[in-house]
């Protein structure tokens, strides 16, 4: 995985600045480079919370060029995306392609967002090796700057980090669970024609929810608890 | 795709109103519901931007109970995953997971977000149908809650995209079959300590899985019939 930059061009509004600083803190991106910032005081400090180290080791930069140096690959971001191939240079990636090509890479990564209103000049976008468009509704597809880049880095950090896995119930766990279930459907004289599909469906449910181990024993004690019950009421009578 | 609403409880800083709204208004989910907020003023009203038109038809109530009745189902937010079995309430999904799990749905979905800083409590937590948990680093996991809510709304628009749908269970037939699991742990004299929590681990089962209307059925009807099958033979004893 790629260490990541943030690099924020002419930011205006310093809150943005500091929710950016946090949302990086949040997703393990540690630089930060501001084009030409606001000034930056109490509010960028208060919404960057624990991420207040990151707008601390900020760089502060007059230049675009200057704050992509020794970048190994640079992402633009653009509310802008286009289907038409005569406008080439605004075709983009989803975040979540962004993550998939990105995540073998090593080096840096540049994630550019430009300014709240404007956005990257051309000349920026020209610049970048990359665009990437966050899908987003028609009506109102501009999104805060500091959302946008929470979204971006997400991706790349969902896309760096397999997911962890639980510990999830043995086949022959199942199996005993859906023995369970037979075994409740026998007691309860569940219609004899209906009981394969039943025990499919019950199959299928348990497929989709990917239960634990611990909520595959917890679902066998009811299902067991029941048919015993019956057993028990029925040599009683 | 069903139709998204998001719930926030007892928010504290209006500028998150604000900016959830914006992010909704960006990701085409339209139904805002506040438990006990914060004042809204100037901030919020400039936060939202276009998604002012969220922020004005917002419906305040005074109850968790309230802001999610009519839903088909309940998603949670939650800063803390755990792969610990015992704590199964806890056991979520990814964004990702849980906009493959909802784009065939009709009907309403709720995401619930807590307090900025409390997050949701354990009783709105077991409430839920399921709970999602944004993948962020472990030495600082906890996202801005409009951040939250982006992230969310984002995978669940990307899942939108050219689905196919199925009938599924609506919220009533659900609480008929958490009735009739609850009717069956008490026939069976389940563990009186135990039942709430072996509740909460079929609710999240069942959320998981995300049944069909014909599966709800079959599946109510054997714990029914398990159910009717005791009392009878009670009653014969």
């Amino acid at each position: 995985m790629p260490r990541v930059r943030v690099v924020l061009v002419e930011p205006k509004n310093e809150g943005n600045v500091g929710a950016v600083a946090r949302a990086m803190k949040n997703f393990g991106a540690a630089d930060l480079a501001l084009v030409r910032p606001c000034p930056l005081g109490k509010e960028a400090r208060k919404r960057a919370m624990h991420g207040n180290d990151i707008l601390e080791a900020a760089q502060t930069v007059d230049s675009f060029a200057e704050a992509v140096r020794g970048t190994d690959l640079l992402v633009g971001t653009s509310g802008v995306d286009t289907r038409s191939e005569k406008h080439f240079a605004r075709i983009s990636l989803s975040p979540r392609e962004l993550g998939a090509r990105v995540a073998p890479m090593q080096g840096i990564v540049t994630v550019a967002l430009g300014r709240e209103d404007f956005g990257l000049s051309e000349e920026e976008i020209a610049e970048c090796d990359l665009l990437v468009t966050i899908p987003a509704a028609e009506e109102y597809p501009i999104l805060n700057l500091s959302h946008a880049a929470a979204i971006v880095l997400y991706e790349l950090f969902a896309a760096s980090s397999g997911r962890r896995s639980r510990r999830e119930a043995s086949g022959f766990e199942k199996e005993k669970l859906h023995e369970a279930f037979a075994a409740l459907l026998e007691v309860t004289h569940y219609p004899a024609h209906k009981r394969a599909r039943t025990k499919v469906m019950f199959r299928r449910l348990m497929g989709r929810s990917v239960p634990s181990k611990w909520e595959f024993h917890a679902l066998m004690g009811v299902l067991q608890r029941a048919t015993k019950r019956i057993q028990r009421l029925e040599r009683g009578a």
